[in-house]
């Protein structure tokens, strides 16, 4: 929004605390954000305390409570005396409505000075800001900062820093930020000009600056997922898509079908987590398990072949690895995984060999490796 | 350890910011810890102005700059100029060396206050934390903190507190503290005495007070997942367990293989999306589904059946239900859930009605509804 953020601060539940917290910050600062305290219960003391420092009362919101009544119905709950509490608001609010749950929100001003106030839950707290709370801070900016997130797989933050320092140096606006994220990394370029218009220009002129460094990892421009650049992709080409999976156990079917929409092109996927699955279910060979073992280049394949075969998708992936901490052997150190992918006579099996002995990094890790694998050959 | 956490702050890398935040923190409070901003560049300014503070001055420290070389030679990069700054450390310091990275940490203390600096990367940090510095705040307790989580399901946060409201208002000593976590609910039993011991024997009987209220809720004592509850309680009993996922898309497959070990039980899980996958693989029949449709009690006990029949294992779920936030109708709305449960000849479908239209939360909380399931029927 072109606002300068200053601080963050955490506080318990405490009203002495609360309220210094308060005045220190506005001491400093035009607006103050909450998040938490708004609930039915005796330690939920935001508005309270919010109240006392910009010098209001707490009355009854008559549309927040036929909004209260009406939600502890729809959840078949009865309206305990507590659930009331929520109900009331300072008297000069400025209401945000929780489309999300229980407790409103509100605004308060006075001379200037600004205390938001929204619910905790990080849902409802996220619909009521996107929803009803954005165009209140938004008209106090004195510029406007536009932004965008460019998104890499496959690539670590040093290299990837080291490939911009020049423009991460000699730039004062846009500015450009690299951070590291379970895997990924990712560049956010950012300018705050005197119009939106000027900070877009100036934001989209570096992102092709970037892309000539290092756009090979690049999956998306607009903080995409990657899942969702991939389940787009297959939407729109009409490609359906079946997956059998080890060592990720069901994450990667989690993840395709956490889009919306998923289902006109995923239809079923596999979690083969024994050789027994492995053989009943995809007919990866009894001796090729014997032989090269349940994580090798060779079971990868006869398992997304055997998919291929059992789901008839146009677009198959297999992944088999050690997840660790435990399983691990020097020929087969844990983070080892193979990948298999099938798209018609496009077969590629892919070998990748973690350093971490975290299983939930690996995990994590072998799942955006098969987007990635897909995303390139689609 | 028994010290009370008054505050968290983040502040940007500005001096002025920086030093009116150690004032305030230590006007509370007698020791302020800080991660972050030690490194070799210029805007690392935490320890300048923990010197300003506390009134020390910055010198050479001939260890932690032989480390540093030390270091550098192992990563292979040269010692530059900025490098050196980090081996410059307040005269009166307690030195926390860094056995993760390159930047020191110390303690610096004045008139009972204490400044804490550790490095920013978390890796960095913890380790500092835990090989090193942990004793000296540790000998400035002035009595031991214990405190318990005990987690419930299918009990809402408002119905919570006001169950346990007497033993929430009454006590000062152990408190009760209710929070609402993603369809979970959680009460904080917690009790500082003289004495560990002390401790200990007034938060577990203040625990047995509350189970005797909620216990049919309650599914761990000490802040477990759902998940690993059921993974060893299958596992103690020998239970293998396999899954067929329509709404949950292999959620309920991925939270059970993210537990090291359950290979043991856990073998096969299928993601039958499509009303073609339900026949193919649980062979749950074509009448069913046109009859009924996919999202019924019919179709969640065929595939659980089915299912059973497939795997052959001890114990299988099975869902299907609307996730949202698309697909609902007058008579099936999004949040609609259906459950199969089978355990030898306990055979059990459960509906839920969800009533949020957002597609995250219907599936987490169906996977919640599962493994509840699984806990209270083995």
């Amino acid at each position: 929004m072109g606002i300068d953020v200053m601080y963050h601060y955490t506080v318990g539940d405490n009203p002495e605390r609360l309220k210094d917290m308060y005045k220190m910050a506005l001491k400093d600062c035009d607006i103050v954000v909450t998040t938490g305290g708004l609930g039915p219960t005796q330690d939920d003391l935001t508005k309270e305390m919010a109240c006392q420092v910009l010098e209001d009362e707490l009355i009854l919101n008559e549309e927040a409570m036929r909004r209260l009544n009406e939600y502890a119905a729809k959840m078949g709950r009865p309206m305990t005396e507590n659930n009331r509490k929520q109900a009331y608001l300072p008297s000069r609010a400025t209401v945000f409505q929780n489309n999300a749950g229980s407790a409103p929100g509100f605004a308060l001003e006075k001379e200037g000075k600004h205390i938001i106030c929204m619910p905790g839950p990080p849902r409802e707290m996220k619909a009521m800001w996107n929803e009803s709370v954005v165009p209140y801070p938004q008209g106090m900016s004195d510029g406007a900062l536009y932004y965008r997130i460019i998104r890499c797989f496959g690539i670590g933050e040093s290299l990837l820093e080291t490939e911009l320092l020049d423009l991460i140096d000699g730039q004062t606006d846009p500015t450009l930020a690299t951070y590291a994220k379970e895997g990924e990394c990712q560049v956010r370029v950012a300018s705050k000009r005197a119009t939106l218009e000027e900070a877009k220009a100036a934001v989209d002129e570096m992102i092709k600056k970037v892309d000539e460094r290092v756009g090979e990892f690049v999956y998306s421009h607009d903080d995409e997922n990657l899942v969702d650049v991939v389940a787009r992709k297959l939407m729109d080409q009409g490609l359906t898509l079946a997956s059998a999976e080890s060592c990720t156990g069901g994450m990667f079917a989690a993840a395709m079908t956490d889009v919306p929409g998923i289902s006109s092109v995923f239809h079923r996927g596999y979690v083969t987590y024994s050789n027994e699955a492995k053989m009943d279910i995809l007919g990866v060979k009894e001796e090729t398990l014997a032989a090269h073992g349940a994580v090798s280049e060779e079971t990868a394949r006869e398992m997304v072949e055997g998919l291929a075969r059992v789901s008839g998708a146009d677009v198959c992936v297999s992944v088999t690895g050690i997840a660790g901490p435990g399983g691990g052997t020097p020929e087969k150190p844990v983070g080892l995984v193979y990948m298999g992918f099938k798209h018609g006579d496009n077969v590629q099996v892919i070998k990748y060999q973690g350093h971490s002995n975290s299983r939930a990094w690996n995990r994590s890790h072998s799942l955006l490796s098969m987007l990635d694998l897909i995303n390139k050959n689609i």
